[in-house]
């Protein structure tokens, strides 16, 4: 019962909705109210479940989570919206909970209705399977490309009472619209308010899964959510005690985010691109990203080659002042750039040796500042293009 | 002689900078003062040669332009500079012209010196080997890891008088820094203006080298040259006349555009993204560009897949106001989604039998007004990847 959280219960089951008789569907459910925070895509085109979703996490109050795989109920008009619906009052029903207090989340092939036939048979047999130990199977039942399931927890104290975060994820490629990708579910027993909640959501989103990234696109599908229902029983929450429950969940959701690097469609590398000297840390942020995005970079990760040139050239057009002479650039502790030269040969094989590893860094120095921050990414592969384009066939 | 232009002479020779004996040096002559336009990379890391050729085309006149390929000259500090202007005054020395009416360019490996001993034996060869059809040889000279020359040529009439119009260019897969990659020139003998000739590159860019893309990266190197010597012994443009002479610009540019993205590295197909029903040009270039870099558009079209669910997931991270229900898409002339949702399998299955050709258009209606504008791409492949990841080593 290591991912086990006080009060609530999970399930993941094969409803039919994939073919492969595999599990594709998930539920969390909290036994007491429970508040409840939200971090949606935006992406402009939005499929059915974060439509519903953002209205009903709006009060700050949940009691279910119910995903399903295999089938993104995005570009579904409006039937994927009553869609969405109807497994919410189906499921709430089940529960005897109110409808807007479920919270809907979908990921799989964008434009087909949802089999809502086989999710409503599907549902007593969801209910029947809850258990503690839920969360686990729940983990499974969302993966789509996934080649592991993603979960991490950690334990805490507030007020001499024990609380537990444990989150889930899926997502193999960040972000991968088709299938609607990037799903984050976390829990925890602690007890919380709603604001609060929803700041340390912010601020560990900031770090973890706003600083991933393997092919620069954005899903329909894209969520993250938070319940914490309180029965810890700790009393309010001291600054210290917030601070280290950030702490906690920021270690859960970058634990999360970086399984979803290496798990990314058809990665071999796990890179840290370190941007720091710069201006402000906005700079910073996009030299790393437009870095981190290049297909030009990423396929000579792929190649194990300290291709410096490549990086000077996204650096150029990141749109940040570059002060050519002033750059420096290694890798881990091989610098194969300064003031803006080459460094030569020896040192640059030197680099290709670290690039041979399955994790490195990356890092620039811009000599403009102090401010750094940092993306990380995966190589570019011929296995991406064959996911990619072999996906629906 | 159908490339030649009355009043140049040109040359390509092996100089030794590439280590293959291949062509690696390109001259190209004007016997007479000559009007001299150029558009120059909006990457902030501009190699050496943009910046010397940004300075001495100033004042829109110019006799030489000298092209090498196999190194960038890019990223090489002080002494890149110093060799630019050496190159300059080695040609201009040899063929009595100054040092401020040469245009340099160069192509190849970032970050590696000029070898200068090898460009200073070649230039008397150079020279030598001029010739009036030498165009051709000038094109295979400046070629990298492009698969053919690219060439293209067109007669016109200003006031009784034949002119001819011929362009070269160079770049496989749009754009690769590395290969700092974008080069094109082109010469023609009508009579113009500096301001004139500068108006009609702007357009004709616009149209052709503005509107294609591989992968989104800018190079350091990129420029495109426009040399006009007035041979053609043409009096002043009427209005009718120089917009027939923007047209056929724009048709020589196109042609030599067209053929980069025929040669994107690994590409096996050009695409025509076009989007229409927009509310303003703009916002139509912006869905267009979003499309056709997104690396799952581009692998969905490499594996025939006519994936729309990827496209309205590039709408909606394109940055304008989308109505996903207002989505029409077609390949070629078959519609596969109508008001946002997907028509059926029987149309992505003819969909997908049009994406079995070397050419298709993706075609896509916002329905918010009454603005178009498009992007011609190629697909992501396998080879893309086995390219760019062996390129250095």
């Amino acid at each position: 019962m290591e991912f086990s959280v006080s009060g609530f219960k999970a399930s993941g089951i094969a409803a039919g909705i994939k073919k492969e008789n595999t599990p594709d569907l998930a539920l969390i459910f909290s036994e007491y109210d429970s508040v409840a925070v939200g971090i949606f895509t935006t992406n402009k085109v939005k499929a059915a479940p974060v439509l519903l979703t953002e209205d009903h996490i709006m009060d700050r109050w949940a009691r279910i989570i119910i995903v399903n795989s295999g089938n993104a109920n995005a570009c579904t008009g409006p039937i994927g919206i009553k869609d969405a619906r109807s497994t919410a009052e189906l499921i709430a029903k089940e529960l005897d909970v109110r409808t807007d207090e479920v919270l809907v989340a979908s990921t799989g092939v964008i434009g087909a209705p949802l089999p809502m036939d086989a999710i409503a048979r599907a549902i007593p047999g969801l209910v029947s399977e809850m258990s503690e130990g839920g969360i686990a199977a729940a983990a499974e039942a969302i993966m789509t490309t996934d080649s592991f399931p993603k979960i991490s927890s950690i334990d805490g104290e507030a007020g001499g009472q024990p609380y537990r975060i444990t989150g889930i994820s899926k997502g193999a490629g960040m972000i991968m619209p088709n299938m609607a990708t990037m799903l984050c579910f976390v829990i925890t027993d602690i007890n919380i308010s709603g604001t609060l909640l929803q700041n340390a959501l912010l601020s560990s989103n900031e770090v973890s899964f706003n600083r991933i990234t393997v092919d620069g696109d954005t899903s329909t599908n894209d969520m993250v959510l938070v319940m914490a229902n309180g029965a810890a029983g700790n009393r309010n929450l001291t600054t210290e005690e917030y601070d280290d429950f950030v702490m906690a969940l920021k270690k859960v959701m970058t634990d999360l985010a970086l399984m979803i690097v290496r798990d990314g469609e058809g990665a071999t590398k796990v890179v840290y691109v370190k941007v720091r000297g710069a201006a402000s840390e906005e700079e910073a942020l996009k030299c790393a990203r437009t870095i981190a995005n290049s297909s030009l970079v990423k396929t000579a990760f792929y190649g194990q080659d300290p291709n410096w040139g490549r990086v000077m050239a996204a650096l150029g057009r990141s749109g940040i002042m570059i002060r050519e002479e002033d750059v420096s650039i290694w890798i881990d502790d091989v610098q194969i750039v300064g003031g803006g030269l080459g460094l030569g040969k020896d040192l640059e094989e030197k680099a290709a040796d670290k690039m041979k590893n399955s994790e490195f860094s990356l890092i620039v120095d811009l000599n403009q500042g102090e401010c750094e921050d940092f993306i990380v990414t995966s190589d570019l592969t011929h296995e991406y293009v064959s996911i990619n384009a072999d996906y629906r066939t």
